[in-house]
Parts: C-alpha cells; sequence; structure tokens
C-alpha cells in the first residue's frame, strides 16, 4: 500500500483537505483489541447459518437493484425498538444506512452546509468535525462540565448565539461513557424549539440529533431517546447495529424520527443505498436479537468491575480517575501526561486502547474476561514502569 | 409510507434542496422491467452457493469492524481488469465503493465544493448534478453533436473558460449509448493537463472522470480507459459490478487511478464505507466471472437485433431514431411529442421503460428474449394506439 499522505500537487483536491488524513483507528494484528468498541462475542453458530440462509436466498437475484426504500428491514427495527426500549414506530420514522456513519452524513447533507452550523458539547466524538467539514457546515462546541456532563445552560446559550441547523448530543457520550439524562434532553428539545436556525427560512428550528450508538448499555430501565420521537418533530435518533447488536462488520445503522426528517434525508441519499445483501443479514440477525444481545449484560457488569478496577490504579503516584460509564467503554486516566507512550507500552504487550478524548485520558473498551485480564495484567506492568521511569 | 414530498416547514431543509424529490426510476411490481439497466439473468445456483458459502465465513466475526481498506477485495478487482481489459494495475490504483454513486460522491467530496465546477456533455446521466448539488459543486455542461458524440472543440473551449475541478464524461454514454473514443479521450486528458482549475492552488489540473459502467457492453477488442490510468495521473475511471456483471443487489462500484487520486478519495470516505459482508460477496462472485459475464455477449446481440427492429417501426408515419449502442440498452423515437402517454401505455401492458433523455427519446434496456418479444408486442401495439389518436 502506498503511503496516504502522497497526495501530488497538481491534483485539485479540496482546499480545506490539504494536509487532512484518512479518519480511523490503527487496524493492527493484535491479540487483545480494545480500542473501536466492538462487542467482543463472535457472532454464534445458529445465527451466522441464518445469515448465510438468507443470503443465500437473495443470491439468485442480485442481478437486479434492491429495494431503495427498504421496507422489510425498516418493519423489523420498528419492531426491534419496540422491544428494546418500548418504543411504538411506523415504517416511514426509521431509515436505515450503512453504518450511522451514513446516517449523520445523510443528515449533515440535507441540514448542514455552507452558512449552516452543528453544534455539539465538547469532549464528544472525534467523528462529527469530519462529517460537518466533509459537508462546508461550520463547527460549533460547548464545552462539558467537569464531569463531562452536558452544561445545560452554557448549551442554550450557545445555541441561542450560533442559531445552528443541528445540534449534537450522544447518549452516552462517546468518548467518555456519560450518559444525557431524559430531562436534560427534553429541555434542551424544548428551547430549541424557541430558536430560529442561521440561514434557514423564517419559523425554521434546529434539529436535534441523539447519537445513541451505545443505547443498549445504559441500565436497565432507562428510556431512550426514540420513546421522544413523536413529540419532538425535530429530534432525530441516530443508532446502530454496530456495537451492543455486535454486528460492526454488517455496516447497518438507522435513524429514528418523524417521518418529515426522514424525507428530508431521502432527498440526499445515494439511490439504491443499501445493498439487498446487507438488508438480508440484517432481517436475519434481528430475527436472533436474544443471541446478539446475549452479552450485553455481562459487558456491563465487566464495565463496572473494570471502573472499579482502574479507579485502584495510581499513575506515577496519582489514583486514575474514571469517567462513570453508561456504555461498553471507559475513559480513565485524567493525568496521563504521556499517552502515546502508554499506548505504546500496552501495544508491546499486545493490547491496543486507543489515545481519544481529552489530554491525559484514555479509553479502553470492553472485551471478555479473559481479554481483560490481559489488559489488567498489562496495564499493570505499563503503570508499574512509568512509574519507575518518573 | 408517507408522502416523500411532506417535509414540515420548521425543518431546517438546505434552502437549495427545498421542492427537491428523492432520485430514482419507479420501483414498480411489473412483468417486464426494463427501465434500469440491469443484466435480465438471474445470478447462477453455483454462485449462489459460492456467495453464501463465503458469507456464512465472515458470518462469526461480523462483530468485528471489516478491513477498512478492503485489500482483498482490490486485488481481485486488479485480476478482475487485467483480464476484462488487460490492465496492469497495483492494489493501490483501485478502490471500491457501496456502487459506483458512493465512488462518485466520494470524488465530488474530494474535488467538488463550494466555488469548484464539475463538467459534462449534455445529454448524460441524469445523477450527476444530484452529486453535485449534494456537494455544493457548480454543475456544467457542454452539448453533445448531434448524434450524441462529444464535441471535443467545444468541449475544450468551454474547460478553458469554466476550469473545472472535474470533468465527467460518460463512456458509453447513458442514456444514449454512446461510446467515446480513446483518441478524443487522451486529447481531452491530454488538455486538461494544459488547464488550470478555478478556486484551487496554482498548477493544479481537472480530474477527469470516466464513467465505464457499462463498459463490458462495448464491442470486443475495443479498449477501456482503464488501460491510460499510467499515463495520465489527472484521470480516474469510475466502473460498476451492476450492470454486465450482474450484481446491482449488492452494490460494488469501483474507481481505478493514480494512487494520489485514491487518497484523496481515502480523506473523504466513511471510516469502514464497505462491510465485511459486501467484500465478501464481490470476492466471490469475482471468482465466478465466467459465469457472471455469460450473458453479456448475447446481450449485445439483442441490442443489435432490437436496434435494427426499432428502426423499422414508425411513431405517426415518422420512423423511429435509434442512437448507435455500446450499451445494454438503447435510446430512441426522437420524435415522440408524448413520452408519458407512451410510458403510460406501455406500462399498461407490464413493460415498464424509461422517460429519460432528451425531449422525444425514450429508453429501453435489454431483457432476456422472452422480455424482449414483450416489448416489442407491446410498443407495436402502443404506436398502433397512437397512430390512431393522432
Amino acid at each position: 500500500m502506498s503511503d496516504a499522505s502522497i497526495i501530488p500537487a497538481d491534483l485539485p483536491l479540496r482546499n480545506d483537505l490539504v494536509g487532512e488524513e484518512p479518519y480511523g483507528a490503527p487496524q493492527l494484528d493484535v491479540p487483545v483489541c480494545l480500542n473501536v468498541n466492538e462487542n467482543p462475542y463472535d457472532v454464534a453458530d445458529a445465527v451466522a447459518d441464518s445469515i448465510a440462509r438468507r443470503v443465500r436466498e437473495v443470491a439468485p437475484s442480485l442481478n437486479r437493484y434492491p429495494d431503495r426504500e427498504h421496507i422489510a428491514l425498516r418493519e423489523a427495527l420498528c419492531r426491534y425498538l419496540e422491544r428494546e426500549s418500548g418504543a411504538s414506530l411506523n415504517v416511514d420514522e426509521v431509515w436505515a444506512a450503512n453504518g450511522s456513519n451514513e446516517i449523520m452524513l445523510q443528515l449533515f447533507m440535507a441540514f448542514g452546509g455552507p452558512g449552516r452550523s452543528a453544534l455539539s458539547c465538547d469532549p464528544t466524538y472525534s467523528m462529527y468535525p469530519e462529517y460537518a467539514r466533509d459537508t462546508f457546515t461550520q463547527w460549533e462546541l460547548c464545552p462539558r462540565n467537569a464531569d463531562f456532563s452536558i452544561d445545560v445552560a452554557a448549551t442554550m446559550e450557545r445555541i441561542a448565539q450560533v442559531r445552528p441547523s443541528m445540534v449534537l448530543l450522544t447518549s452516552p457520550n462517546n468518548p467518555t461513557g456519560t450518559p444525557l439524562p431524559m430531562d436534560e434532553l427534553r429541555a434542551i428539545l424544548d428551547y430549541c424549539q424557541t430558536v430560529g436556525v442561521a440561514d434557514a427560512a423564517e419559523g425554521t428550528h434546529p434539529v436535534v440529533v441523539v447519537d445513541e450508538a451505545y443505547i443498549e448499555f445504559r441500565d436497565p430501565g432507562v428510556p431512550s431517546a426514540v420513546t421522544l420521537v413523536n413529540d419532538y418533530p425535530n429530534l432525530v435518533v441516530s443508532r446502530t447495529m454496530s456495537k451492543a447488536f455486535a454486528f460492526a462488520g454488517a455496516r447497518v445503522g438507522y435513524a429514528v424520527a418523524n417521518a418529515g426528517i426522514i424525507n428530508c434525508m431521502r432527498i440526499v441519499r445515494m439511490p439504491y443505498h443499501l445493498s439487498a445483501v446487507t438488508q438480508a443479514v440484517a432481517l436475519a440477525a434481528l430475527d436472533h436479537t436474544d443471541e446478539q444481545l446475549a452479552q450485553v449484560a455481562h459487558l456491563r457488569d465487566i464495565r463496572n468491575d473494570t471502573a472499579q478496577w482502574l479507579a485502584g490504579q495510581t499513575y506515577r503516584g496519582i489514583p486514575l480517575q474514571v469517567a462513570p460509564s453508561q456504555s461498553n467503554f471507559l475513559m480513565f486516566g485524567g493525568s496521563f501526561d504521556d499517552r502515546d507512550a502508554i499506548f505504546k507500552d500496552l501495544l508491546g504487550q499486545g493490547v491496543l486502547i486507543r489515545v481519544v478524548g481529552p489530554d491525559g485520558w484514555m479509553r479502553v473498551c470492553m472485551g471478555t474476561d479473559e481479554e481483560m485480564e490481559q489488559f489488567k495484567t498489562a496495564l499493570t506492568q505499563t503503570l508499574r514502569r512509568m512509574e519507575q521511569d518518573a
């Protein structure tokens, strides 16, 4: 493979992309991969059989284009959302795409653009500014509180100043794991209904995007924003099958919103964006929701245990901080003054985590019990070495 | 399904998208579908078995993200291009995406944008202006000659005036079927190396995109633009498995270009844009290239026969014109003063074709022998009725 940074000077790459790198965590062949927040448990044999069977059924007609509206999949996602979150939704309130990446890109393409702004609360998912950049949308941030919760008053103030077309809230937040309480979300949704949008027609209000990529890892009984869609026509909830649902390789994300928002997304979606094969494998996996979600409760336990363990460790004499997480990952540290050295030292021991988030912090996602033991052993070694080097 | 045109007035849809409709031909359940240029022959059982087997192999690890660089697929596409077009290419000169739609979107995202222009030759593929619109790229057209060939001198003149960042040439052209002779392409490529780009750094030249979606239907022995990639660093050829390769449902398009252009696309691609399942099914199908392309020669014969038959028909006393085609479709008519009436009359007889192209013309794609018989019978009826109504 040639170096991605080699771009001949005579190519008219967009001026604002000059010097940019492709987004993405390193894909390394390492024994313990805890860097991209996957569900570490393989897809079960019975599910794999169903997937192959469904694909065999659609394979003869792959010479034909797929159902552009992917109705059967949207119906299955409605059933999933009813079961998972108790939401009662119609097929025209759900929309799927190739990963929640593509959901977000479609939202930015529909509501962003030159003259428009999108606003989020810092720190948050590092991909958001890329969607903004790719669609020429101005990217605005309001700082979170010290505990990484949203500063609701400050966020409202920034919304009034910026008058963004999109407000992005992440629940739980990535990379901090912080949940977004429903009363705070409702407050921001209500507030947005009173605010106009810069460079848009009078009477329009910001679209509020709640990114629930990791929502299935929340504590049982906590509501999801998908239950608010009927109350708030400017709310769109982004979800994915990549995380708790253990289906990252199939690339299926989806949006839940008022049909009006989905009609806006349909204007900018690529025709036939979702293949017949993707539709088939997603349908097969949704038939096996129990198996796909089987390890979620255990991963929650691992998260809680690991948080407790991390809080008992020290870095150069300072106890590690651990951000309270409702997700399958933990942001920890707070005082790491050389994250890259820690990253490399762990990698040398076969454990891949992620340098991401505010200065001094790193993120680890939950693996199997065995993987977490290897992580703990490696991190103990690394912290001990750092102690000695200090 | 709710009406796609219902978009509440308080949503901040991009101002230039207000009133726009989702792109796409009607998806109707009709006996004879000749409207979206598919290969009408089902995927063979042996190929379908291989596809299901490959998917079963990757299914257990679908909890993990796919290979972001899809190396195995790019290697297989290199082998395909060597065999199909005699091109000798490296893996870093090939790049795949979810349909050539996504290839084109990535190109527009990398090289287009506000202040930039893309230029093509009219009439051409009706999706191009949507890519331009979605990426805020100015869309410019230079008229083709009366026989739908490119007016090379006029195109060069427009390139010099507009100084576009992208020149889109389609070979064979859609919806006309017109081939692009290699000497004309070389002339434009050479010329572009002498032209600058508006709103780009000094010394940059337009990227020339040759869309070869239908290239496998060209007459045997005619070269493909992929053989020019090593000579022209600003050339990118877009291809697809959707047409001759009979794989529209799997959504696999690909680009062939200098690694520098592909590195530009990598900056704007969504991370993990191509699922592990898509990679697996494409690899399986490429293993069966013979079977997948088995009907191409026959479809060429059908095209030639159908062109001859159409040229023998009359509309209100005027012989039908048929644009010479190197593709699996034919644009015909030229004097239809009510295309919608013809469309509806054919549809009433169970035959779906496409109202597209310049006024007075319609497009039909090649079906099986049986489907073409039904098309001919239906069109004969329709033309007879039109004669009587006149």
